[in-house]
């Protein structure tokens, strides 16, 4: 794949180029050029369904499971989905050229910390094409450049949103360069990619564990970590029993598949026969299989004794672990110790035991009396999403467009030297 | 050395779990602690010098260069300002509980984003043993753990220095894991230690670029890379002489060896015989030897032909590299191609120059009419610095103590779910 590596470094190059070019975009030309794109897909639609269908060909060929091929699929609607999102993100206000704080030294040096772009941000993920023109927008809307690194399964779906975002962006007079797509499907290319440390700033991954871990181990950019969410509901022994059931079952059954659905109780030993029995009831009825401790299983005989290893599993299924504390403190500590830092929550009326469970359990996002479920940039009020951060450099829990900068000191001086 | 494995690993788990409890100290506690850790390394200054001795005559038996054993040696005098430097620290504003944004969803859960500290930190660094307490001050007055890594040449001062450390944190009802040494000194247990990810939240590594480069290649811990400063100063054609000449002399000269020294002249062609001839004129002066483009050569011929590399190159010496330019925008470009992105200047009396220089130059610290030098924590008051940082996430420019804190987000809410 030497042919390859040649591609490689001129997209990087051109990337790089163009960063410099995007940081001098107006909100006005950026929208102007989201809407493009946006309108540009719709003309496009027949052509980039095409190109999915043979996406969708290959997938049946190789057996990929039903659910994979419909994450897969694009049509008319799912099209028009993305566009309106396309628009959405423009409608969004500007993340840019916000002054962070200013301040004058004795010496008279008048110095402004000013939001910038980070400047190229490299992108790699799975399956579903519709993050194709999603994470363009989010990153070219905060005035990066963006180098695209998608599921093989997704290849000629992937190219043809490329091509007709491109063709939109030379249409308003930008560059074309403020996407690129990498379009070798073999692992070695992305591993070379994640060594692009001169021509990239961030490297942003999102999927699976799996690759997470990788480009984690293999990148030599900075990396944003993203996703795994193995997320406890702790039912204090001052828990509402209503709304420690309406919660559990929503954290744990509203969508099975996500990083902010909850995968662990944690039951007070004083409401074990109470809220927590009449919530692994409500929990056997949405068919949800509970691995229990010792004492839980005493109290819950319908479940399965729990190992060690289900309290750090993040199961994605209609499956959850309970474990059985004395008190709070070492709740907090079972909590720190299994949950990977994403989202975690407190049932109780306690105020106390609230701001305890709030300020010690070092999560991303900790909640009192709600569900899990709420992590997310849509939900926060943030208008878009391109991940939620488990890492505690530079952002963590849901991140928007202000995520996707970084910023600068500016500082004028009138002859000022060192002394 | 598969017995330091368990040690190293040991020295992982105790700082993480002495984390939690950092978390709970008040600014006071804190501020004790570190005053503490100030009295006792006074009080042992002569053991500590003791062992300092031992590397001292480490180094000499090893040929160790004069300028270096002066880097490593500790006295009563420096011993005295490692423990003002402490004390310095506890005077500054506690970081740490902060409410950064606080705002309220339709639903009407209640989210508050806070300041906290980043957990676990690691610090890779050379030669000096007063980074050791000064790691230790920064670090802990932010709320982290520490685990130090520092140079094998200064390693029984590091040993001495963090037993004291440890007995003044015991003293004070401190957990005294808050600060760990690595004290094997082969290279396969610090490679060991940058794969501990479990443990540590961010590693910052200080010193050489070499060190740096490894740690990036090797690190799978969030790393900030600090230091690398190829920095610029622009003589623009509106250029004031006399601020020019005092500029680039004290970026250049006032001291040789640090990031934020000048390493290259970047010359509006228009003033190559005016400014730059006196500039010029002036380094030679000081024994600077200027690597120069031909135009620039032309202009002032006691000097030295440049290569490409030159334009690439911190010497951290008495040498400059030249290049002349047709136009501010073919500056911008030249700066944005070799710089390392830590700090440049222009020096100019026309505004719009000034602020076409300060959007568009992709630097942490872009300077107006002023000298590099000024990048550094203490100089834009943030009372201390853990390094520069020339990365665009997480932090960007001189680190103070803010820079070693993360946040998280608190979520109030009274049963809500999501629909």
């Amino acid at each position: 794949m030497a042919s390859y590596d040649d591609k490689l470094i001129e997209l990087c190059e051109k990337a790089k180029n163009t960063k410099y070019e995007l940081q001098k975009l107006s909100n006005e030309e950026r929208n102007k050029a989201l809407y493009e794109v946006a309108d540009n897909l719709i003309r496009h639609s027949a052509d980039i369904i095409a190109e999915n269908d043979k996406d969708i060909a290959n997938a049946k060929e190789r057996g990929v499971s039903l659910p994979l091929q419909d994450r897969l699929m694009l049509n008319e609607e799912r099209i028009q989905a993305i566009s309106e999102g396309l628009k959405q993100v423009a409608s969004l206000p500007d993340p840019l050229g916000d002054v962070l704080e200013r301040f004058e030294r004795p010496n008279g040096l008048k110095i402004e910390k000013v939001r910038v772009p980070l400047g190229v941000i490299g992108i790699i993920y799975e399956s579903r094409p519709n993050v194709t023109a999603d994470a363009f927008a989010l990153t070219f809307k905060a005035g990066n450049s963006v180098i695209l690194k998608g599921g093989s399964d997704a290849i000629n779906s992937n190219i043809a949103i490329v091509k007709y975002i491109k063709e939109a962006l030379k249409t308003v007079g930008v560059n074309e360069s403020a996407v690129g797509l990498i379009e070798s499907t073999d692992r070695e290319t992305t591993t070379k990619f994640m060594q692009m440390k001169e021509y990239v700033d961030v490297l942003i991954p999102r999927g699976s564990k799996n690759l997470i871990a990788s480009v984690v181990a293999n990148s030599k950019i900075p990396v944003i970590e993203t996703g795994a969410g193995n997320c406890h509901i702790y039912i204090d022994k001052a828990a509402d029993h209503d709304k420690a059931l309406s919660i559990i079952i929503n954290a744990k059954t509203q969508r099975l598949g996500t990083c902010n659905t909850a995968e662990s109780l944690v039951v007070h030993k004083d409401v074990l026969d109470s809220v927590f029995v009449d919530a692994a009831k409500a929990l056997r009825e949405k068919k949800v299989e509970l691995f229990a401790d010792r004492s839980s299983l005493e109290a819950f005989s319908d479940a399965v004794p729990a190992s060690e290893e289900d309290f750090a599993t993040e199961y994605l299924d209609l499956k959850m672990s309970v474990k059985t504390v004395d008190d709070i403190d070492e709740a907090i500590a079972h909590i720190n110790r299994y949950s990977t830092h994403h989202s975690d929550a407190i049932i109780t009326e306690d105020k106390a035991a609230a701001d305890k469970f709030l300020n010690e359990i070092d999560s991303a996002c900790v909640y009192v009396n709600a569900s899990t479920r709420f992590t997310d940039g849509f939900e926060f009020g943030f208008g878009a999403e391109i991940g939620i951060s488990t890492q505690k450099l530079h952002a963590r829990g849901p991140m928007g467009l202000k995520e996707l900068t970084s910023y600068k000191y500016k500082i004028i001086g009138n002859g000022q030297i060192r002394g």
